[in-house]
């Protein structure tokens, strides 16, 4: 089985957040120990060069994150979508800069109201980039780190099911010259 | 290779519709032939039940296509997004009413104006259902039915690029004991 | 004072629903009580004419909404936005059908979890119309009839709010001739 | 006629942008000359303080918008949406920060496929911060500068006719005690 290249993206302004931390559970409960590689990009630690036109070092971060198998884009929930800081960072792409990439959209927030939030504008995002979304967007309530493991593990098991039943999809595939 | 189930749903109020056209050419470009059984559901042919309850006959067109592989879900754009027709039909699910099926979102119209619509509308609305969207919406412009066959296969690939992707992401996933 | 033309329309396939009751309410908190004539168009009642093309009960009740000076569009949530109904309704309208109709869009649910649902999916779709919407679109949790006009009250004052505000702007439009 | 408070804001990384252009011609095809003063944010001269946490020049920023009785928010299309810059300055306000404004969403772009974005994606977050947007987004394509004129022209007719269609409305609001 090849390693497979895991990118974790989270666009809160604070480093070291909350939203990481639940970014990071997702991934461990997805995924065969040892079966994958992850980085993790904190924009907290770029705010400066965000905006900086052109940037070696945010070009390298968005080549990392683009040539990924998983990536988990995770944001805090502001004025009911993702924050302007992960919006800056996707916005350095061109048109399908995500192509192929298989992304699952995370959204914290402190109650209830947001939740479709990472289903109806964060996945949209995300698959405007070319990236396919396994399923509905996961959204975390802060308040309730003390079960993270289990909510996070519910969230894993859907999107295993999904990815399972997307696999069966693909045996059936044309072969189109094109594409071999 | 099982055989895989497919469906096409169809939201025209009109029946045989170039919206049906249009989701059959795809699943045939995307589908090895003979390693599939279809199912078109023309709603224009059921609109005289759509809000019975309970219908027998909805029932069962209902279960028939949650239980498909995969399902494209086509509608002509009205007011920037899917039709009321298609969405009664949707209504009658309940809750993840399509967990698992992976779903093509497919709209038809008459310009680019509302080329967002299958992905920002549709998409969504079958991902709330449960269903996995394996990338963008598919949006089909009817004065191009002349180049039907290069447009669908262009997204076929895409689709099925996409697929490839996800199945890679599938062989890393954990295994756990309450999916086994 | 001219007397204002309101309607309201109900998007439940049930007739005299909790929804048509919200709605009512809602006008009531919003209106002095004798400046205004309100029509209630329960769409449950039309179901049987809905997809019948021509129809002319459906476009009369198309044209008396079409020619409200205030529309509140009201719908249940199913699968986090409106009914199909609902939306079969202003599919029979033709581009911006309900244009300079000033429209409130309203859903009611059983949790928070949908509260995004009429801002993000009715609202743009009544806009799309043509329609204005004069602020956020209001939920209401059908668990909390009891404290039905407390809340709608509330809600009242904000539309109240923006459209005082609203027309402060109104004042200080340029005069254009080819709208005297 | 008091003097109205109308500002600008802009969310092109690159200053002095054609989408300030667009957005100042806006405001002069709508707004009677002399009964308004106009404010301009061009936000790629903040990008360095943008995530700068207290900000003086921000907060002042912020609140000056925050008072404008009209303002118009004018991004490049990014993605399909507004720019993260535009986003990273309402990221600022607090809930409902915006409340009581009158704002008209205006994105530009290369073709039509995007055309939707300013409705369905920049209105609902001006919306969702407690401003009033008076009918659609308004989409501008930039190949389309030479016929600037007559094009915002007619944008600005529509909003004018929805606002004094509002207005209208206003004239029938019931007389609440705690709004006195």
């Amino acid at each position: 089985m090849m390693t497979l290249k895991v990118s974790i993206i989270v666009g809160n302004p604070k480093p070291q957040s909350r939203t990481l931390k639940v970014a990071q559970t997702l991934v461990e409960k997805l995924l065969e120990a040892g079966s994958y590689e992850v980085e993790v990009v904190d924009l907290a630690e770029h705010v400066e060069e965000i905006f900086a036109w052109p940037s070696e070092r945010m070009a390298a971060l968005n080549a990392s994150v683009a040539s990924s198998d998983l990536a988990v884009f995770a944001s805090p929930t502001y004025k009911a979508t993702y924050t302007g800081l992960l919006k800056a960072f996707l916005d350095r792409y061109p048109a399908s800069g995500l192509a192929g990439v298989t992304a699952i959209p995370v959204m914290t927030g402190a109650d209830q109201t947001h939740s479709m939030g990472p289903t109806v504008n964060l996945a949209p995002l995300l698959v405007e980039l070319g990236a396919t979304v396994p399923g509905r967007g996961f959204y975390f309530i802060t308040g309730q780190m003390d079960h993270l493991d289990e909510i996070v593990q519910a969230a894993a098991d859907t999107y295993a099911t999904n990815l399972n039943r997307l696999a069966k999809v693909s045996n059936s595939l044309r072969v189109v010259a094109s594409l071999t």
